[in-house]
């Protein structure tokens, strides 16, 4: 979606308390096995949402653009209006929204991993070891100890997952356009952090003593005595939901970087969730008061991931299993539809087109009678860039003014 | 359709007699009244429509976007391959063009209602107690006696109808960058018109010198001893349909706001008709000496504002009707699709697509049958923007030499 279009939907809104509900279930679309078998939609026992498909508008959405296969920030922020390519979320600062830290917009943050280097400081472990998470804390603590930030800025390190960690450098005038300092490769020492365009330099040097800090606290430690930097990225708060839609929106998810995602483009975000049941609880309290809710189902890209299709057929029939409660809420709009493709056959994320259904009063009727790929394919909605939704949803909310005489 | 490709096909035209035509049934296409019903276009029989589906391409044109609901200006200018959104005209020229009022390049355009206001000049009533469209002539006879236009400009006072009339101020050097003098509310003085941008001041002083000596003209009516001004807008005359796209092309409209469109694209206008048979007499007239012709069916959208199910279906079917005698003009292309939707469910203007039929000797089959909302989804030609459908026509019509070797 152009910056120009997006300035026309925001000249039309028209605040309504019509309630949308967009369930985004994770890597929902798939592939066959075979050439010609079915898709984890086709062979799914799904009562509830073919019941939906007749009455409903199937379509198609593309997340980023023909032949690109999306990680799940651009995926996500795709389905939320925002065009991907040009909010281009950093990995330092999808990587502190994977965890919840609250960053600031003077925030640099970079994702780091605990490495090993020998006597002449060449690389011999670019993972430590793969060190435990507990052993991850305990090697923080004496970073967070030993390095203190140069005067004016302010100095976060913080756990991830085993040998991973988060850099988070806060102050004015930081940039991240700064390359990364791990060489990918053993035998070689560490890079230094160099700026990639002279504004970055005073941010290269900080990084760089920061570093330096590191290594002299981490002295001694077998595994894990150093470093490496990757992912500087400076974190850009987003124009909101509420300025871009006029909407109030509400966001439900049970992991973090999904939570991140969407406080990234300013919603009110539930607390902790650990089960379907805690979903709904959180969705149905906060229901009568806001004009837009987003819930984030995760099982069907877990099971995509592993590869399992009688796993990932069995995620998309939990699925299919919240959609009467989600119905007795009665929002004026549901749209079922995915972040991105995560087929078991290729057990990752993929390039293919989500399939997509909208429930309201305003639609038409698709050839098709099942919210499968096949189905969405002829729909009435077609075939349409992610960035396109947020407009169609806000139009069946009857939330948009009509353009010219 | 961007600048550069509108070059690319202006570079790839080659001037044929081949014709074009073109019928634009006014809000065509339409929702079930209640979900997984039928459509309009569904429930109407339709004989002569679904004899050409299974020969012709189907498919489905999007007016500006995503979501928008377009007013009649827009829609018509993206299917003549305007980009609606760039060329977006001005309320005031639209109401200038509804009244076949010779709009030139140097005018300014504003709509008026007449209104009252009390004693101390706080709006009392905003439509002036809806006079009679005869009324008004009084009125406006009495502005156009009394109201002088300053030295070097000239000014027109038209009725329009009931309480609504229109004011053109022509010279050079006006902006249509002014704000609205109604206020949108009673109980207060109308706005004076107000500059939004430096370049408008000159104009924004001489409407109010417009209107103040307008006051005076009104002074001791009842009802109606002002006018308040809305959408003022300069009448920009857009790059010709001959030039963009080599073709000569004729309109055939019985309302004048359709007629005052194709006019705004260079279109020669058929002489006022009011019936389908006139219609069809104006177009077999000129039809061996012209190669582009836009017939507008305005019935469709009438009944679908009305929200009269029945009667739109009837419209349709009366559309279905005049198939036979247009095809017996042996056009080498026929395109049957609308401006948007206009369906009785929402009894207004709506975003959804546009159901398109092209019929030509080059068509590929669609899997549907009939020409309907749901089988143009599953047609060949997708779902696109309204403003792709000019060159796909030229190329059906073979007006367009090949790119590259």
């Amino acid at each position: 979606m152009s910056g120009d279009y997006a300035g026309l939907i925001k000249d039309l809104l028209e605040k309504t308390q019509s309630r949308i509900l967009l369930v985004v279930a994770d890597g929902l679309g798939g592939l066959p096995m075979k050439p010609g078998g079915p898709t984890e939609l086709e062979a799914a026992r799904t009562p509830h949402l073919d019941a939906l498909a007749p009455s409903s508008s199937l379509g198609l959405l593309e997340p980023v653009g023909p032949g690109v296969t999306p990680g799940s920030g651009p995926a996500h922020l795709a389905l939320f209006g925002y065009d991907p390519v040009r909010y281009n979320i950093g990995r330092g600062v999808l990587e502190g929204l994977g965890i919840d830290f609250p960053l600031t917009g003077r925030d640099l943050a970079a994702r780091f991993n605990f490495a090993t280097m020998d006597g002449r400081g060449d690389l011999v472990d670019r993972r430590a070891g793969r060190p435990s998470t507990e052993e991850n804390r305990r090697l923080v603590r004496k970073l967070r100890d030993a390095v203190q930030a140069p005067p004016g800025f302010e100095l976060f390190f913080e756990t991830v997952k085993e040998h991973r960690g988060l850099l988070v450098l806060r102050g004015d005038g930081l940039s991240g356009a700064v390359h990364d300092t791990d060489p990918q490769e053993l035998g070689v020492p560490a890079l230094p952090a160099r700026a990639l365009e002279p504004a970055a330099e005073k941010t290269a040097e900080i990084v760089n003593g920061v570093v330096a800090r590191a290594v002299e606290a981490l002295r001694g430690e077998k595994r894990g005595n150093t470093i490496l930097l990757r992912g500087f990225s400076k974190h850009e708060p987003l124009p909101t939901m509420a300025d871009r839609y006029g909407v109030d929106a509400f966001a439900v998810a049970q992991y973090p970087m999904y939570r991140g995602l969407a406080r990234l483009v300013g919603m009110t975000v539930a607390p902790h969730t650990a089960s379907a049941a805690e979903d709904l609880d959180a969705l149905g309290r906060e229901f009568g008061a806001r004009t837009f809710f987003y819930l984030h189902f995760k099982k069907t890209d877990s099971r995509g991931e592993d590869g399992d299709f009688a796993a990932k057929v069995k995620a998309v029939e939990e699925l299919d299993g919240i959609i009467p409660p989600l119905l007795a809420l009665k929002p004026d709009v549901l749209a079922v539809t995915a972040d991105h493709s995560t087929p078991c056959r290729l057990a990752m994320h993929s390039w293919h087109p989500v399939p997509l259904l909208i429930h309201s009063p305003y639609c038409r009727s698709s050839a098709g009678t099942r919210f499968t790929e096949r189905d969405c394919a002829a729909g009435a909605l077609g075939l349409r860039p992610s960035t396109s939704l947020m407009p169609i949803l806000l139009a069946h909310a009857r939330k948009l003014l009509k353009f010219g005489a």
